[in-house]
């Protein structure tokens, strides 16, 4: 199984910026932890703060693997765009967000993709991403 | 480690009404077979079609489980109630919803919930409930 | 033939309170006339000012009556799962309110039951529930 | 007893058009059958797509009738002047619509003629018109 | 003189919960002080998490007492039926919010109780209840 | 000079319909004392209940006129037509409005017509086309 | 006849400010050529930018004038007060405003007086004052 | 082929009437030379300023030609009935505008027709209905 | 113990103006039965229809008193300056208004003092001001 | 002639994705037979998913070609700065859309680059862009 | 240069109160340091709590100095007449605020001033003042 | 002092296109003169379309200056994640606009960066600059 996870904006800055929001690990370790627990997935892993390079990775990962893990970070907010490419490819998508976007600012609530995604994911910090490979393990 | 499921209005209805939402199979035969696959885990389920009755058994479980999911169905949007119910308590809730909501009515893209959750899982159908459980394990 | 009536909150007053809205008829009076006019016609009479007790008896009804006559009162205006309920069943359901709710609050314009009823009637007063049941005849 | 029937814009295509919609029978066919059904009743029957031939009606009819029954179909939604000649009149007028408008589009859900009907039935396909000259008689 | 004291979901927490904005003392304690301060009333006390058994009590009260001191608390900002209970009873009915719910989130400044109160008393903890208790007395 | 008044819909009704809103004499009579006051003054009146034909004469006597008073009623508040025929012509439109306006409903304080008109006059009853005749004579 | 004239804030710079808004004659320069026009009528005249001086000015007018001619200018649009304080008196008021508000901003076309006034004169510029004194005179 | 042009309100002051934005020429001019480009083609051509006959001539020309090119002026930002009557026929109807609506007032950008229309062509002056035959002619 | 009352616009009325909806005994009156009931309470009151004089005078008053009553009438609703003004003091603030403003037009529901009040009574006549002083009294 | 043509995000999946919507075949195959009909014009023709390099284009082609054909899918209901580009060269600019997006969602009716275009052009499939191409030739 | 400093509601409240949000240096000593700093430059200042004497200030000043800088506070938000005061005049002005208003209440975000100044300077604490003379320097 | 400065879209066509709005120089020159004048200040300068790289430039320049200018342009009213970016960095960010956005449309009037911005300079023109360098000196 392959899975592909595609970062959105300042998600780059994970473990740095604003640590009482997005906790001090980076990212590329948690990354690492993933690939040891789960041994027989193939992980593909994109960042850009600039959307149309997601859209462009959004195409190109769909036809490279089996599952989408996808937090657009800002963009989730106001990207037609990136919801339009989730919608336009057939392998399914799961929308994960990091914070709980819900106890946060009003326009972090609205989401371009989630009607497109096969399930959403948001709260759980970084085992958000460990609960979505799950999701596509169970199915 | 003991898990409360909370359900709201209608739900007891699931496996009987809307297959193309909700799916054809009941709730009582998953909840068998995740109690089959989490042998340690003790399961609490209650559910009720009426608002006040799930604040009173969020209040109860919350004194009673290491973690609770609730699928608080209609009432997700409107109840300010059930909202304040789990502020309130200090156990952690994991609220789950069955089908995608936010690509249904846009009244169901709002919870008066979710910004007091631990997490929030949407859309993964039944398995929702097992990613919920996997949340507390992981944690 | 079966017919089934739900009443919802505070339509127990009917004939004591707020008298020029409601008029000063009691409302067991006037299904009393009812069942003398219709003998054909059993029916069943549900009240209760608590919204989750009237989704039970959605449901309940739903197998049992061949039409269900459903006034919410206020749950009208607010309830997603009073709403959710009358989707969910098979049954027909006439939604009727005995006053004109277009010309009181704009609050109560506003109904989660009209999407999924068969039909709504408005504003005839008591004879409301006479035409409702007319329309199950005429079926 | 006279009872009027006015039809508003698009209704002369009824048994026409959109027939998943307003079914396949014409209205003069129907209009026939409520002749026969209702025998001292005289009924008087206009068809508009014209605002204002309508207002004309509606105040012309009030001198002539009963009770009116009132299907503006689009001008009900838009037709502050409408609302104001059902308003100005002393005749009853019942206001009629074939389809469920709460299921359609949401500027449906609005009326300028409800606050001043003395009922509203909606919903019920032609049997509407039935269960509106039956309003009449109960009176 | 007797007095009606009816409290909404989660005031059945008081004390225990979010101490910060309630205080730390119960309503019980507080009670009993108040039957001490005020021997000539006679006090009855209601608490339920269920929005219809509010409806159900304040109905009942109404024909008991002189006058209600209603703290809807959730209720409160969502309840058309439980401000339909208040407007049809005679018995004065003054609402008591403990915290200054005008400080808080937007949606608890809307109360559908008010219209129809006697008076409004919030943000002065449990003395609202005193001051509420006087406003009769006075009367 | 000329001076053209045009009438829109129901207002053929005046005198006749709610005359706590609009008083018990009829524009015609008015319209005579107005024609015995003003003797220099050519009249041209029209009363329409079709939006377009009040579109057609405000064409019309745009050419005919020195200035033109529009009392559009109903249509005041909705037609961009009217409005777009008021800006296309080079005559002036004084607005006049029998009752005020502003103390009625919220969708009768929007005027497409305002805008384009050389002065607004409302709520002085029949005596407000007495004002707009004098505005016309002071130029 | 006694007539009171209060001018809201700015409008002492009339003549000097805007003149392709408000023209470039003076005031007071304007209410001398009335003056001499109706020469029974005395005047009372206030200006100030200060809204409760304004209100001061309403209630004190109120006991000494046959009727009062508003101009609030920008208070118009925000003043509660002023409004309420229109509404409190007794004395007919006639708000005028020189420009026509509603071809200007949108939160120019919003009046706190209107709803209290006894009619609105809009647009005419100076003239206005003159149509003002008009309907007192035809009164 | 034959093609049928309908115009709303004020349409018939083309060429007259605020020439900055429609330009100088007369419609009739500009039609002549469309059927002397286009030979093989027969037009039909109706201008109303009335809303309903517009609506009349829509259902009459549906029977009648194989495309249809409306430009409802006015009515296409306020009219459901010229929308449901579009929908209602089978003919393709082009919707047409000759000034940029989208660069002017916000409620000129709502269209009620066009939901319904095979295509929309906005802004290109008379040449848009040149473009409209094209759009007939390629398919 | 110190109190200080400070009125807002149009209340120097009391007692003269809209009888039914504020009573028809002078503020005055009962200022001095207050000074009679609490005679070891030192009371200082100001009334202005000025909104800065008012916002002086909760500066002042704050240096002087243990707790101020202010009802801000008009100005409670659009007065930023105000709501500045209380939250920038340290003295206790009480918000009182004699109408029930919830029952009355929906600009009246908004405070802009609320959120910084100590607390808020309303609706209860002349006698707020009595529950206002045993408020600080209890405290 | 030479005719710039731009297409924004994914519209370098057009007869790939969603061909329900935006048919089958290919945009290349389409734009080869346009060379072939419009022999003397000269195409240049470029796609990003990128909102900024859609601006840069803009930019550059603005310079070199004599007419613009710009489909900013998704970017164009969301990006004030192709908006701003658009406005800020000389080169007339024509907006197309394949799909009819005022029968889609609600946010595909806003165009932030519609105001500033030469004409729209929408819903008519790939010919949108064969009429636009005719927009510039009759120009 | 001739530089008027006007200061709005609760500024002579600076130093004292919210020291988080203002500092705790009062506003004179500031001034006083930057009549050191800019010994050519001669300052006029005004505070007052009155809306409408800040307009009288406005226009005073704007015929004394060469710039004026208005912080005008709470009225900043409200005021539509030291808006248009500001319009009014021909000195140009510079809107100051001390804190970031725009990370506070969303009602501090609108600002009836910021339209017609020559400029906006927000969130530099007192050295924005500093910025506001610089700005008239470099003039 | 390091001071870097980032330009968002179109701001590379300063000094070509509108020039009633932006002015006829080009940015590079100003940008020499600002050095020439402060001559101790090194300055680093990045202008891109592409939102992203503006988010990747603030990440960069954020550890590498400061202080930081921006000017967003089209971006400061649409990017979530610029707003992200600049919260995220610890240098502060002087948010600079060159027109006066206030006076612009509304779309203009909201920005996701000022919340987090040390401050905003808004409508000097290029000056703006100058005093966002100021700003930084004086700290």
């Amino acid at each position: 199984m392959k899975i592909g996870i595609i970062h959105g904006p300042n998600l780059n800055l994970l473990g740095q910026r604003e640590k009482e929001i997005y906790g001090s690990s980076s990212f590329e370790d948690y990354l690492q932890s993933l690939k040891e627990k789960y041994k027989t997935v193939e992980f593909l892993f994109f960042q850009s703060n600039i959307e149309g390079e997601l859209i462009d990775k959004i195409q190109e990962f769909s036809t490279r693997v089996d599952g989408l893990i996808l937090n657009a970070a800002a963009y989730t907010h106001t990207s037609v765009g990136i919801g339009d490419a989730v919608r336009a490819i057939q392998t399914p998508v799961v929308e994960v967000h990091i914070s709980n976007v819900f106890s946060r600012e009003e326009f972090r609530h609205k989401s371009f993709i989630a009607p497109f995604a096969k399930g959403i994911i948001v709260g759980f910090g970084f085992q958000g991403y460990d609960l979505a490979i799950q999701s596509f393990l169970l199915k």
